[in-house]
């Protein structure tokens, strides 16, 4: 666990992730004045404001402010998946089968049907259907095939866009077979600003969205689920039984609501950052990347040993300790770089100065 | 589901619950210039100095931060219950068994070994010893007793306070049969002004706490658990499987700290008012309340169906309509008034002249 | 646990329970000659046999063979509260919410809300109207009511018999609120039997009934549930979830078919050796016991401290060292007696006997 | 669902598994002379020696009866994964994963972290190294790893052996990390009659193993786990609360006894008639299948769409109806036949005949 907890933390040059972007001046501003009420009584005026801007974004009846974009997930599984005995299929990579703790299973007791997700972040048609359970036959032996999630942007495929015709193909295939279809959209903006249509389009064939205020959207907590009126209602009272119903959240709405209002046009300038960065760590000897695969605010690099002596986290902690850089190590060989709106390109030119000089003395 | 959501929704003078107290003029600005960081990396330094703080003010090892009661209840059980086959003893009108959908079952797989829960809000040492089931005698018909919880102050008996010398009993208890105690501790810092101690002092034989920044001490969101180094590590997971775990969360918990620090000298004027407000409600006939009984904020009356033509439904609907008075009247004949910091004693008296008033028309 | 591996098992006088009672010689017989199929793909000729003829007289669409009763009735609780955020309403000294590990929480996730049992095994209608949970309101602080469960006999109040009344009474509430009924039938027959009537009648009104065929009808192995057709269609892929579908289960449903053909007429007896039992046990000072009230197979008694000296499981240990005699005394001055075919009136008299003979050492 | 329920059953060749094999004439008559007693009571002297016997056979301190190989395999993940938030690693062809109904995560709560399963049945050991959280690093998005979970001889991959050598260099790895290993033995017996060693060497690196006594084996219902006496006593408090707690099994412990000490020396001669089949079945041309590969009583082949009009299904009815020929086509091209001792060499052959007339009717 880090311990950046001094003062000293704002000094750092933080591309872990979008997760640590800080309210702007204008969100401090908005919190201050928020009007507020109890959300739990529904008479948080703020919440409901985000909530209608929210739900219109994305296209849906309706929407939902919840505290975490994992709760917002988790929410919309269960809500789908309601019914005991009950099977979605979602990608080996997602974020909600990868990182979320199995909360799906341990809370939610929805089993997980997997399939490999491909390089550009989606799962192949194919290999959807050949998962899906016969239904109505009935097989005892067998769950039933209830859902099915995609992730747009793709975290951990580095900021992969699933197009529109694509998640279309998947929204049809579950129609067919009567199954919902939820999208992981924490970082949907994202896609959307690079493709430069509106978030509903990306999501229109989904039954269920979720999607983070906070990360590049710099709101300091919260995400929204969209989706019909009914669903909505049936996750309101999920995120009541998992401590998600807040009172004067109205706070952290008005953070929200600049988000999707201010904050979506600096995205295109994270993500021309991002290029930035992918180019030049591709000129580093020892780094593998394909930069032209960089499409949104995440860079996934991979350091080659063999021609290199260091670790991923190793480098991290040089970068850390002599630089004051912060990058996400997790992996052995595996780093990420995640690009927001308090990385300047001049940050980016300095990333890659330091990550070159580190290299150079760990060279085989 | 109310819908005071216009910008007069300030008018009113809510005592539908605590929770409903907006953050004070010092807690928005403390929530404006807030030191901020990604509390999931662990590197907020406000929500770290609030929980070392709020650690200290319970007497505990370490304590967490968590977005709402509910969810503080939820994860302490669950992380005392984290076998599979636990029980846990609770009364019968406590708040985790009532009032938060059933999670403990539904999310965290605990069966309820339920005892009635007493006027003055404890559970009899007597009833508990008789429900504790054998153990090591490993009955398989039996789940293992691994918890008891209590709740100081008790929301649904009145804001009832349960003394140290009541709590530490149950904790000889506990100890003796190798049994975890949680504290409900909600409110427990009304208990703590009231009976002039330490909230440490009152909770000092519990594994665990919980504590709520939001209700009369005014925070927009948030809630606080305590327990050992260990409890609070495990917490802390289950936090974030549960979707609790927040990024720029300092914002609330700049608000929560000014909780613990400034609002409890506000405690000792709403728990007089609140005397005030039994008093007179004492004096309206059809109403019955022993006023004598108000120990802290919260006061509980029932409408007497042999003297009055009209149900506590009703009654609430007509004090909103006709005097912009809210007071929370779920159950038939039963009404709940909170008094928090935003009751003055001139709105006491104007709720006592209107009720007065009121039920004036419907006398048989 | 006991240990009463050795061939001499037999030659004890076993009150423990009337699930001891092995199949009789009729039931071998069936056994050896049963023709079986998988009843996995439903071809075991002899378990569509039992199940047709169980149907019929529990006066239902139709019936499941399943291993046993706590199977039965966990089986029946997860159907009825298939969906997330359940909750029913059961007596505190059911055998479900008291003697099944709280399997209803801890593996089907269903809230249990906990009314007192009676003396007669019933549970007021006012205190179940008073925890039923307003619906449709939808207050997301509560969970759903979706069941009511009964017990009839009732093990832990002494083989107490429900009356066809008062199963209608709760029937006609249930139908009121939309919610579902399922009786306990464990020692349905015992009940039928009793009162001369079938025991479709004692369940007219119920939506499902898990019934055994061990216990006093003597099957080695094996309960019944039965309830309409999509009930059924519903439990049978819980049974399989669960592990309780079995392969050649024929030889299991070739002695329950006579469990519920030939073992009836015996239970009659079993009724007045229990009166017997319970005459005799009321004449031994010290014993507490009201002997009219005992209405089928279970007989409880308690020991009275302040005349003796000797607690229950020394009781125990002493008539199973000394004269071969099996209770059940797992409780400190409760003794329980089930009479079963095995025992005889010569049987209850040598218990009389020694119980007087060993009680009078230690009489204060 | 099947209806093969008149008496007419027998008259059919019925390859669709080896759980519909009938007890053989000496497990009649050793049900009709079984001692029993109430196991839950302990009282089954059969039941204790057949799991005393089992415990030895498969090499374990302790072994219990269960009613099924899914309630075994059930009951093994959720003792070795008890504690909240743990997750399992096992292959997207293992019975347990593909066949339970997702019994793991529905009612175990717990997250299955999937491998691609090789063609012989194995994971590969890179596979698996992959995807083990990394402990005690304790980061909160992920689930910890708890269980590894095998299969031998492993179903859907056609009967596939996996090797002594394989299944220790697994222990190994899982030792390494502190992780339990779970064997899936529901027909173990048939790689260790194959492998001609015992069952307990293939075996011995795993802290859990299940064994069906039905299947090839011919008892008419259970399985056996078992593990270390800690290991069992966990599982038969979860048996008990599954509801696999039975009676007077000692009725069908008779049986077991007689499938591990009667039945291993007929299934050589099952292994010789599947390859009888397979080498028959490769020679049909629109068949698609590698004989060499088959190894024990499983036979899978593929219906080669491009010289074939007939899918699976289809032909399963034909040879149904035509022949009385029953086989498993749950899968559009995909068949699976299953040898035993009810299958003679005369059997196999008129098999091999009417697959070829009735294909010859459908080539393109």
């Amino acid at each position: 666990m880090s311990s950046l907890t001094n003062s000293t933390v704002s000094h750092y040059i933080d591309v872990r992730s979008d997760t640590v972007t800080k309210p702007t001046a204008s969100m401090r501003q908005a919190m201050f004045e928020a009007e507020v009420g109890d959300d739990v009584y529904g008479d948080d005026p703020t919440v409901l404001k985000l909530q209608s801007m929210a739900a219109k974004l994305l296209g849906k009846e309706a929407a939902l402010f919840v505290p975490s974009g994992t709760m917002g997930n988790l929410i919309s599984v269960l809500t789908h998946c309601n019914m005991f005995g009950s099977e979605m299929i979602l990608g080996d990579q997602s974020h909600i089968y990868f990182y979320e703790q199995g909360g799906s299973a341990t809370l939610g007791r929805v089993h997980s049907r997997v399939v490999q997700t491909q390089p550009d972040g989606t799962l192949l048609l194919s290999d959807i259907e050949k998962v899906i359970r016969p239904f109505p036959a009935n097989d005892d032996h067998f769950p039933i095939t209830k859902l099915i999630c995609l992730e747009n942007t793709h975290n951990r495929m580095g900021g992969k866009i699933l197009s529109v015709e694509y998640t279309n193909s998947i929204g049809e295939l579950c129609k067919k077979h009567g199954i919902k279809l939820h999208m992981d959209g924490a970082r949907l903006m994202n896609a959307a600003v690079e493709l430069n249509i509106e978030p509903s389009k990306l999501v229109e064939s989904c039954d269920s969205v979720s999607f983070c205020l906070s990360k590049a959207l710099a709101a300091p907590v919260g995400s929204i689920i969209a989706g019909t009126v009914d669903f909505i209602k049936q996750a309101k009272r999920l995120r009541k039984v998992l401590g998600g119903g807040l009172r004067q959240s109205g706070i952290l709405a008005a953070a929200g609501i600049l988000s999707i209002t201010e904050m979506p046009k600096l995205l295109k300038n994270d993500h021309e950052n991002a290029k930035i960065l992918a180019v030049g760590l591709a000129k580093i000897d020892g780094i593998d990347i394909t930069a032209s695969e960089v499409q949104t605010n995440i860079v996934v690099i991979n350091l080659n040993s063999d021609k290199l002596s260091i670790d991923a986290p190793t480098l991290a902690s040089k970068l850390k300790a002599n630089h004051k850089i912060l990058i996400s190590a997790s992996e052995i060989t595996r780093i990420r770089f995640v690009i927001h709106y308090m990385i300047t390109t001049e940050n980016i030119e300095f990333i890659l100065r330091q990550i070159q000089h580190e290299l150079d003395q760990y060279r085989k």
